[in-house]
């Protein structure tokens, strides 16, 4: 499918030179983040304002134009990529911080700031905004794929602190998904709909969120541990006994090597916890102290403190790399990470589970996950064209994903469905699924949003 | 609309004696808790398990019968009233907890188990179910209503607290909403739709619930105020620190009068603030210094201390009763409450607005308030057949809805639309009613769960 000339005309009339139809730009909006295919869109559209969006989408609808909605394009599971081409809409020029209502503890952005940019501009604020991905995501990319990362085990994911949405409809109709108070019983909750929608639904172009005021004392440190099982069980005994820990981060000895060698560090090559606490100065002493004990307990010895923040920085730093030291482990290799959650008691035997499916893996991999919430990643450096290895690893991938549904899991925690994660979604949601079709349905009748993703098509046809 | 005979034998055929046509098991069911006018069904159905809450489904579905779900009947919208007659599925005999998994800090119940009864359950796991709307309500109906109460403010509201939930659809089908991860980005958040759609998509059978470790340490506290302005910015100064309170509850000079009186206690006739801190002895002492530092700011004098549980329970129960002591003032009255949420720098001006309109108000009223949340209520004692004064407290209401929509507030934060908030719908959410109602239109597309509820009808036809 190409833009035919009516088609073209009515957007370059609308959007100047900010429309573009150049390889380059269809070439960096193909939805390539990690190892799926490149599928570029038709042309690119960079809008500046809500109202923009709104008349980019009635030109869609007149015409039945695939309509791809981009962030950062950081996520990993083909989320953007225009599988029928189509309009790429590219959120990155909607950067604005529209409010800051510290009194409120909340704030109001558009979708194409990213976290950090948000985070530096809390700077001065004494508040700041949460959810880490690791990547620097657009909030609006966030808030679709439904993501999380490292301390949502104390602050929840996007599902949790994102308190209303702007959002365009298929038709190019503005509507807010919700009002500003933290409470609401007021008729279906159109704001948890579209969380996690993956721009499949309409376009989001606000989000307001949640902030929290910085804690007065953080903690961070790491331990090892003699097995992956005494890590996990670490992790659980400290959530059950009420911990509020703000990260709690396995990651294996392969991922500790990998990591080491990329960022040049000297860390001990074993299984290895992450973890920060939040709190008072007395309320994180406490929380330290119980920590040291659980694991201990489970064979911990070398626990080390970061005290500083230049020292926390760095040890977070490594953690962030752990997904591209992986990767680089290998020249010209691209990343494939599973992301399956479960329920918190069937970890340890979910991540045994992994460790034996990954013993005669012919890639380099690593798991690391945020263990706090029943959620873990295997990443794997892949060479795109060696059709044997994809094999493998997407043999393995299945094989997760089926023990993580046996254990009333999910087969994506945080990265979201896009094209990757289609074909589990019938057996992960049964009957249910029918009810997602109906709600695609309704709300995008002429099926212009985001195409053949998150839903695949119905075994029979809908009722 | 009465039940034609071959409806009759269709569903005796399916439920026997627990099916009934009588006058008093209809008018126990016609969702007149509060002071809204009765509308009894035809009949009440009284299912014990899913599968046959599927099979009443279907043969209402085949018939065009209306469903009304019932769980305690105690939510104060007219939210289970049978508006055009039809069949009131009562759910209280599911009242099984199917499984508590400690490990997981989760458990699974049917729809008709009372949070009470759940709670006395886990009495001895150390674990317990936080949210508490006052009422005695049935976990399948507190979701149903997204309902929360008074320590929303640390544990959140249904909305937060439920992980899945098995739902029965209009034409009989059984789902689960979501696996039983804690996190998941897997398509679209079914759970949270049905969470707030009042029995207006379907009948919600059984919840998946997340559950928390009882706190080492408990503390209540009750200080008064020299004025409702100082109460308030107690509680937002509080939250706006950090403070992670479990309860701050405001009760106006009325509302104590009335709970002096009801409960035959001796509390300061003032402004009054009821908290609650839960937490490790050192985190909860250090919470306590903090508050009381707050309070004395803004010049609370006597603050009491509730050490022991006993003192504790009889505080909360004073604080539980207030509603029924409000409305018990006048004979043979009943209860009218509003229930305002906005966000937490408006929540002074708005109860200062709602004193204002008090003023002259005739008849007994008392302010009640999780203000943690923004969330306030004004409770009346009305007659229902003295239209004067409906009309009177109509007014009011809708004066303070006007307030709250004013300031990015909702005109519900926990009791639901039902009949009474309807009105209200297109106002607090413009546009976004028309996808609202899309769904509906997708999920219910013959029109028989809980009819006339929640949605009032599009001003323009759905597009």
């Amino acid at each position: 499918m190409t833009l035919s000339n009516d088609q073209r005309v009515a957007l370059i009339q609308l959007l100047g030179a900010r429309l573009s139809e150049r390889q380059a730009d269809r070439d960096h909006h193909a939805g390539t983040e990690a190892h799926h295919d490149p599928a570029p869109p038709d042309a690119v559209a960079w809008p500046e304002t809500t109202e923009e969006v709104a008349a980019i989408m009635r030109v869609c609808n007149a015409h039945q134009i695939a309509v791809i909605p981009h962030g950062a394009g950081s996520s990993l599971e083909g989320n953007t990529s225009a599988l029928r081409g189509g309009l790429c809409i590219d959120l990155s020029r909607m950067d604005r911080i529209l409010d800051v209502r510290p009194d409120d503890l909340d704030c109001t952005v558009e979708a194409g700031v990213t976290r950090e940019a948000l985070n530096t501009h809390l700077r001065d604020t004494g508040l700041f905004f949460p959810i880490d991905p690791g990547a620097n995501a657009t909030l609006g990319g966030m808030a679709a794929t439904r993501a999380s990362g490292t301390n949502a085990v104390r602050y929840g994911t996007m599902r949790e602190n994102v308190l209303n949405l702007t959002v365009v409809t298929p038709e190019g109709e503005i509507m807010r998904t919700a009002r500003r108070a933290r409470k609401s019983s007021a008729g279906y909750d159109l704001t948890h709909l579209f969380v996690g929608s993956e721009g499949t639904l309409g376009v989001i172009t606000e989000v307001t969120l949640k902030l929290y005021g910085r804690p007065e004392a953080v903690r961070a440190a790491i331990c090892t541990f003699p097995s992956p099982d005494a890590a996990c069980q670490t992790a659980i005994a400290a959530i059950q006994v009420g911990l509020p820990l703000a990260r709690v981060e396995y990651l294996d000895e392969g991922c500790i090597r990998a990591v080491n060698a990329f960022s040049h560090l000297n860390e001990v090559e074993a299984d290895t916890l992450f973890i920060e606490f939040h709190g008072s100065e007395a309320g994180v002493k406490e929380q330290v102290d119980m920590f040291k004990d659980i694991a201990e307990m489970n064979g911990s010895a070398n626990f080390r403190w970061a005290e500083r923040a230049e020292e926390r920085n760095s040890l977070w730093r490594a953690r962030h790399s752990a997904y591209t030291a992986t990767v680089n482990q290998r020249a010209g290799c691209r990343g494939w990470a599973t992301d399956v959650c479960v329920p918190l008691s069937a970890l340890p035997d979910c991540i045994d589970h992994a460790k034996g499916l990954l013993r005669d893996c012919p890639v380099p991999a690593s798991i690391m996950g945020h263990v706090g919430d029943g959620n873990f990643h295997v990443v794997f450096s892949v060479d795109p064209a060696a059709k044997a290895e994809l094999d493998i690893v997407a043999k393995i991938n299945e094989a997760m994903v089926a023990k993580s549904l046996s254990c009333d899991g999910t087969c994506t925690g945080e990265h979201g469905v896009g094209t990757g994660k289609r074909k589990y979604m019938q057996d992960e949601h049964g009957p249910a699924l029918t009810l997602m079709h109906r709600i695609k349905g309704a709300l995008d009748p002429v099926g212009i949003m985001n195409p053949d993703k998150v839903l695949p098509p119905l075994k029979k046809a809908a009722a």
